[in-house]
């Protein structure tokens, strides 16, 4: 009986893997029975959320009836944020998480015939949403692995590609990059910016923006004026540490705003996440606090791994990218049974890499330790 | 500007009308500066949720990280799921409200070429799925307005138009049947779940299940070994009193869960929501009161329209389709002006009528008063 069930299903839909999420730390104790473990595989914040918005929450569950739908219009969010990035709240699309954004763009633009472009190690969901439209995938090869950049994108072979492929609808850049921690400098984002046509909508992700050095950060928010087909994602996830609250949002010309807005549910967004979004917004003292432990420990996690002859990706995110020359499948394993959850890159076509999120000065001294356990091992 | 940004776009999302929500209370004190409304449009459960869920959330605040992904695979509540259901986790997919799960159905199984067929007066989130696809909507005609079950669904009629129509890949029937309350003979259903050909999907959506009368609910379990092709789709939103936090699932054959997980986002269910789903399925005892309280006062209601001399639909759902016989609007914004929020059923194309929730004994009265005084004024 399972033919007929699989005869009028997309034909992307068939073809999807579907995604890897790093291991909750409840599935590493339910596998190996490890107690005290500590998940370093999915870029959250070592600092959990502010306490002003656990605070907030713990409020809103006396005053808050959860019985009743969530503002689907995402009301006084909306207005928050068109407040601090001084935009219409027009222009602004909450989702799911961010990456609900990606699929409403997807099913917004991609399809049949309108193939969707992202760059060789760039972020899975990419290809994911583009598979779940039956839609192309274009894949940019990355920089070189003796660049300066190494695996970063290539904005000229963005360029090169768009004009080899007019059939692309979509375009998806992310800076910094996941699962590299990879970057690029604002000039030549401007530059792939100021080459691509009208109707292809550019959608970037900036998942890991506030981890970037001040002087790295380009200005997104004014070439939205510039360019009506730029979009610009956020999420509450990395930075804001609401990850398990799913909560983003999109910055946009109010035209792609209004069509995202069409196929995004009526309640996409749960009344908890569109409320600690908006406190979160409010601390950012909690952020600054993030950011700052984040750079400390980054370096200091970069130099350590260095200085045992690794090779450390250069990153502006909060995780680095380590290549270990060899599979790195046992060390991953070696890793896991001593309760340190890392994420393997196979699936990105870097076998050899781990992706280790900067956790706690604590958390990363453990990881530290179990490293050299399992590299002895 | 405006038009290159709608070039790539797919032809049905530029047709979508978005779907109008039930007015948050909120705007209601915006707009028309009204402090102490009432909402009785959205088909809520005005007991709220259960107490137990309050404290387990209360207490998941101190003890769970949010800043954390949320378990992907949903593995607790799923688990619990199996159980209560005697069903095998993997014939399982977790939505973000059973909206959510409507969409992975079409996203599968709908497009261009592959159509979408429902009843007339059906949920208005079917037409929208199928649009966001570019998939056609082929809308069976209603039961007659002097049927004993006016503006049911026909499922003779259903069976005809499925012979007529073999591109139609993706069924959806409402029992009970939002926005009229209207329900089904389970032998009317299977009966036409025999009919059907097994490479077309049948979603049976249960959202308002458990305020049928015991003897009128389908054992629509056992009809999942029967029919490979049939999907039901409950919600966490309605007796269990969680709208708020966004939670639904539907059972189905395995094959049809692999596919839906598959255009599922990897976390798509927040945190909050997978435990609060879980502490509810305990909390037999809430589920029953809220059933009970429904069932009052839904009669008492349907008694007290009636003796005003207004036609009500027959229901067994939280709400009641009323009919006024004339264009329904000046008593929607009366009633709005007097602090009571109810749903117009224009969309719907009955104009005529108001789409009520069962609320508390309190809340229906001060309906009917309100009532009273929009009719004469």
């Amino acid at each position: 009986m399972r033919e007929p069930l699989l005869q009028r299903a997309a034909p992307g839909v068939l073809d999807i893997e579907p995604y890897t999420p790093g291991m909750p730390i409840e599935e590493l104790q339910r596998r190996l029975g490890i107690g005290n473990a500590i998940k370093l595989a999915s870029n959250e914040n070592p600092l959990g959320m502010s306490p002003k918005v656990r605070a907030a929450l713990a409020a809103a569950l006396e005053s808050t009836n959860l019985a009743l739908y969530p503002d689907g219009s995402g009301h006084r969010l909306k207005r928050k944020l068109a407040a601090m990035h001084d935009i219409a709240p027009e222009c602004i699309t909450l989702g799911n998480g961010s990456n609900d954004i990606l699929e409403f763009l997807a099913r917004t633009y991609a399809g049949p015939g309108r193939a969707v472009m992202f760059s060789a190690y760039a972020f899975a969901v990419y290809p994911l949403a583009a598979q779940a439209q039956s839609a192309e995938s274009v894949v940019v090869p990355a920089r070189p692995a003796d660049d300066s950049m190494p695996y970063g994108h290539d904005m000229d072979a963005f360029a090169r590609m768009l004009r080899a492929r007019p059939d692309v609808a979509l375009v998806f850049i992310a800076n910094p990059n996941n699962p590299t921690g990879t970057w690029l400098e604002p000039t030549a984002i401007e530059h792939f910016l100021e080459q691509v046509p009208p109707d292809v909508i550019v959608a970037l992700d900036e998942a890991y923006y506030d981890y970037q050095d001040p002087a790295l950060r380009p200005d997104t928010r004014r070439w939205l004026d510039r360019f009506p087909n730029l979009l610009v994602a956020r999420t509450f996830s990395k930075v804001y540490g609401l990850a398990g609250l799913r909560i983003g949002y999109a910055l946009s010309h109010p035209t792609v705003a209004d069509l995202l807005n069409r196929v995004r549910q009526p309640f996409n967004n749960n009344s908890l996440a569109l409320l600690a979004a908006e406190v979160a917004l409010d601390d950012q003292d909690f952020v600054r606090a993030s950011v700052v432990l984040n750079a400390r420990e980054r370096a200091r996690l970069t130099r350590a791994l260095t200085e045992r002859g690794l090779r450390v990706l250069p990153s502006q995110a909060n995780f680095v990218a380590v290549d270990f020359g060899r599979d790195a499948r046992p060390i991953h394993q070696g890793l896991l049974e001593r309760g340190v959850i890392v994420r393997p890159m196979g699936s990105y076509g870097l076998p050899t890499f781990l992706r280790v999120t900067v956790g706690t000065e604590a958390e990363n001294d453990r990881f530290l330790q179990a490293l050299d356990e399992a590299l002895t091992a």
